[in-house]
């Protein structure tokens, strides 16, 4: 049975991961949180899922790689630097990287992707996304990674075309923008919209999540894929097959 | 049969609303346009509906007064000069002004304010539209109307607790208040969902038009209604029975 | 301090109650299930609360009855026969019996009812539910409240206008009805929008639980307002003054 | 010019596709409806579209072949039968048989097929769709054009999964079954949504069409497309290069 351990385990995420690995009946290795002995959380592990601090990314990567345990990284927060460490790392394991560990959310940025390839530039996006009243910043990350994939499929910079906090006299829309809107309230653990709008006939493409569990189980499925592979540098996308 | 007459006939207003006379098997009494003989259009018909601009108010008020003939107001842009100028003519003939003439926008925002009054500060409430490319300010004016349903609902006055055009880092969000967002893209002729959010329940109050010829359906129902009326200001909650 | 008694304390909604008991720091008298003793339970409890089955709701009114204990009702499925027995018990204690204990679809519905009574026949109605795949009955208790709403707003009798199981040739819909749809799948614990719907705009009223938690925290509220009532047939509405 | 000949002509979709024709400046070659003379129209045409019935499928298909004419059919409610009559005509002219001539809708079906194919039995399968008041038939020939792309997502037949008119007693849902839902009401030109609903999790793909002209001018322009094409039974995506 895998085993696996958990870096950043007390943590909202830590826990609710560790309710992911019972709910699908595999072996919890452990968990450690800052200052823990993630060295000896490794050698028991055959692989580890690490929701802590950026800070603490270097040295995971090293016991990790130690070990020769396959890892998933979901820290958010990550530099240029991180990412560096992560390829070095890759190097020598299998690193699953994300920024959204839920299934869902991956599989939506995939079709968002081709929708906005096939469309052309007299659909509009529009992308809505609800959270929380807890929620500190917006848009989301993950409005932003279907931003993104929203460009790639146009193969533009999102940066050049994003439309955000639209209000006021704002002019008409600009052809081949994308646009991004946050509602804020209530518990919502995350909806997310992408509207393309033409003349006379729309599409939508939305994800819900009910709850945060989710990303821990997404986090998991990632684990127990990422345990098989050689080493390198892997997505989210290819757990799906996609 | 009711003869209705139209200022400002040849505008996208005017012409819908000749459509909507055809369609509910009325008379058109006629139009008129910038410069037209507004007394003699008054003089022959039951009831007048004003889509032209606030410059031609006076005039035509006056021409409805002479000719005592019932008048619904649809003009956009007016001032507080305007609205004295209605005051006066309605001691003498029934007037209904209203920014919005469609009868389900009413019926929402009526439901709207009962419903922020019968709920607690603990449903956020969220207000989204969606507007076609051409658009040029944000919020729509219905979602502010609506707006001022929810804060007249709570007693509070919407420029307090408006938050617009959220984006970036906007810390927690702040009990009590009214979210603005805002949409753009197509031909969308105009989709208002009001959320209320609470913990681990939502309740979403909506109004979508699939086109403006609504508007103009709802400006002949209201001369209708408004005809058979003493001389008076009204609104368009009246012409629902709210 | 008030003691609650569950009947079918073992179903989802009775797991739920008795952690909403304890949330809101109440009692929790016990607990029985099929073929238990209710008799027993309801001789140590202030006030019961029955989400079981159609088949067993007439012994637990006999023991309720024969206790003098008031009774909450949420069960769902019941035919005309179960509603005489209610009105029967209500003769001698208070009971409460509703297809939905939440607050916001308690609103819900008196929005539904307002906004049914205010819009003519013109404005087709249908009502449409989500719930997780393990419903086995359609359509929902709440989408019947709802759909009763409506009929109230309407003055007509939902069985006379009721469309169910929309499916082949069915013909133009008929002009005053009342349709239902139902939707099965994943885990959703419970989305119901009511549509009206007219030439070319449409209003929604819609309420989303995130989970089942706010109907048990309902169910508990319903039973320390009814444990304090005369014998007599009770509604949520009045539970919230409505 | 393209010349142009419409089957069913004085039906609401006839109408709109002498609209889209005149907006795409080519040339009606005429119309005919019930009883009409179909081997006339047929013989002054250099494509023909048929909006009319299933009943008067079979002497369209054999007027067409006798004129050697390519045809898009977008009737409605096609059984088995009328299937072969299309394959055997196909074997001496082109015809572009499709359930939904919007180029939306392709799509949506094409990104339904992929998300049905990445994501497992888990993900219950859903579909709902409204329209106005006038139509007959339910599910609409869309939605079952959406449920066909689903079950080829998942190689599965869709009359084995198809799960419709869900009413009363239906106990748990079926894993791997596909539902439908049909809304009714208004001046509703289509909605459609396919939800797939996981544990906790949820994905809706969505479409709306304001007006039916979008299915004229879709019509139109499979009507060029396959007005080129050799003898063979052809599909709506062949039009858009998918």
């Amino acid at each position: 049975m895998v085993r696996i351990g958990i870096i950043g385990s007390n943590g909202r995420m830590g826990q609710a991961i560790a309710q992911a690995i019972a709910d699908a009946g595999l072996d919890l290795a452990g968990g450690v949180d800052r200052d823990g002995d993630v060295a000896g959380l490794a050698a028991k592990a055959d692989v580890l899922i690490d929701f802590s601090s950026p800070d603490a990314l270097e040295a995971n990567l090293d016991a990790a790689v130690a070990a020769k345990v396959p890892m998933v990284i979901g820290t958010t927060g990550l530099a240029e630097r991180h990412h560096w460490l992560i390829d070095e790392a890759a190097a020598e394991i299998a690193v699953l990287q994300t920024g959204n560990t839920s299934l869902g959310v991956t599989l939506l940025a995939h079709l968002v992707r081709e929708a906005a390839a096939r469309l052309g530039n007299d659909w509009d996006i529009e992308i809505v996304e609800t959270h929380h009243r807890m929620k500190v910043d917006a848009p989301s990350g993950t409005a932003l990674l279907l931003g993104e994939a929203a460009a790639k499929g146009r193969d533009v910079t999102l940066g050049d075309v994003s439309d955000r906090g639209r209000d006021g006299i704002t002019g008409t829309r600009e052809e081949g923008h994308i646009g991004f809107a946050a509602l804020r309230g209530g518990t919502v653990a995350g909806d997310h919209t992408v509207h393309f709008l033409a003349d006379n006939e729309r599409l939508a493409l939305s994800h819900m999540a009910e709850n945060r569990g989710i990303f821990a189980k997404g986090a998991v499925k990632a684990a127990q894929w990422v345990r098989e592979k050689d080493a390198g540098r892997y997505t989210m996308p290819e757990v799906l097959g996609l």
